[in-house]
């Protein structure tokens, strides 16, 4: 039966970010979202993000232009503060928390620039085994061997979408 | 914008109670529970539960069988966790916690039977101000006058299905 | 080893209620709750608190009379938000999730009047198998047969810090 | 009033890291992990970890070897889980969202090795507004500009423990 639902239910990829990404480069950051969550959408894929502004918004923009789902996990009580892509608002009542959710509930992740509550679900991903793809976002390495899931940089939308699209459907890309 | 969202975005109705319901008359709980989902789904409510088993999954076959939407906020990492008529499994990692997402992703909450995980999640979502319905459940009262949301006794799964989604729709039923 | 740590710790009771008591008896709640934690701290226990005000703050201040250990288990990320009279304030950055801690940390639990987000800490306590003695609190009852912990009710603060003391030593008091 | 709590509360530091490090530094881990749990101590603070093993339990054992206070954050509801150097060991039943409260109760946090749990608690700690000490760990860097705190790395256990103590009571170094 378990496996039924495996076989039936969407793929689902998180993209992460900043809420209100500010800078010379901050256009840039929001048209990258854009095109990363329509490529999802058209990959067959459905967009889960924190649910506001920014990243969030952005992405949720371009995978409701395509006709994907899209589910907004919030850090409050009110189903209304989602932006208006949301299709599948969730409030969660978390907080700072939901951050676990959001890449919890996918299969993979892209994170589109971001500060540090990005770093923490980069982090936070990979503590759950969630492969993450890194689009002008974060460069984590450590000092020793740390076997599991990685980060991977994708030079531009089009290579993040696929690298998250097709662990979310395969499994993690092992450098061979 | 966000009226919008508001206006547009389904209802949403969480149905609590017992993953794994004993005694003489667990039986008749998981009727109710699968009566509630079915007449939740008919009223054109999405149907939100914990995702396993027990009194989460007979709402959630009720609701399938009626053509609704059932989103399972899973404790655990996996979405194969899931019973097999949830549509929208979300993997939430949060153990115990996840019953907070439950009641506060819901915009009323109705208990059907229970033991203390179903107490917590009235408590908690009398604490985010969900109105709750039970249903053969809990008995909640204070010592002290204590305004806000309610615990509203229903009789059959009908009344409890009923009052759910007037409050859902419309806010709070108060006494007169 | 395990064994040196359980024999060697100080034993924890919670003092649980409204941060903000109002109404006609709120001066009593507050009295009371001050001598609860007196007695708790005579009694040898350290007294676990949510560390902001009302019951809150009266609990640790009567403790502290006692030379007792306050530990207060913030819902915010800031040490300062505590109380005068907490100890050892434990900041989380959980916001309403820290009412998990405040119960699961102790080894019994005393709610003194409270609200909604008393409730759901009660709710919390038994769900983690905790003992909780309830004064002028909350009742609450099963319209089904539900084992495991209880809610005892005190009729004063003698017999509550006696209970809750009781419990937090030897383990639940069960009706002979 | 806050002031007073402020003045004399101890300072707190996080020690986060492996709970079962291997590989050929495992045991060089362990040993800067109980020196720089021994220096927090002599250095005046409180050291707190997640209470179990490996990184967590060696730090408190330095600390305790030193008569520091070490409180343990258990993800669990037993605080007989906790290692036989935790002095406070606090259940919370939080699971993996326990590495919130670790890094938000302190001031400052020192990373010693770890693997993705380490990685997520870092990122935790950046996101409360924690200055982070890496002692053989994670290198986190952003491909766009971030303000806020920072990881700091340092070379040895004196350093690691002189930069922690430093920041925890006067806030952050900034490169000059």
């Amino acid at each position: 039966m378990a496996e039924t639902v495996e076989r039936t239910r969407t793929v689902m990829v998180a993209v992460i970010g900043d809420g209100d990404p500010r800078g010379p480069d901050a256009h840039r950051v929001l048209e990258w979202a854009e095109e990363v969550g329509a490529l999802l959408a058209r990959g067959g894929a459905s967009v889960v993000t924190g649910g506001l502004g920014g990243v969030m918004r952005a992405a949720a923009r371009g995978a409701v232009g395509e006709g994907g789902l899209t589910i907004g996990i919030l850090p409050g009580d009110d189903p209304g503060d989602a932006n208006e892509f949301i299709r599948l608002p969730i409030a969660t009542g978390l907080g700072v928390i939901r951050n676990l959710v959001v890449v919890t509930a996918a299969d993979a992740v892209v994170a589109v620039g971001g500060r540090h509550g990005t770093l923490s679900e980069i982090g936070l991903a990979l503590r759950m085994g969630r492969e993450v793809v890194a689009l002008g976002s974060w460069r984590v390495e450590s000092d020793r061997a740390v076997g599991g899931p990685r980060v991977h940089r994708a030079r531009d939308p089009r290579e993040a979408a696929q690298l998250a699209l097709r662990m979310a459907k395969d499994g993690p890309i092992r450098p061979s």
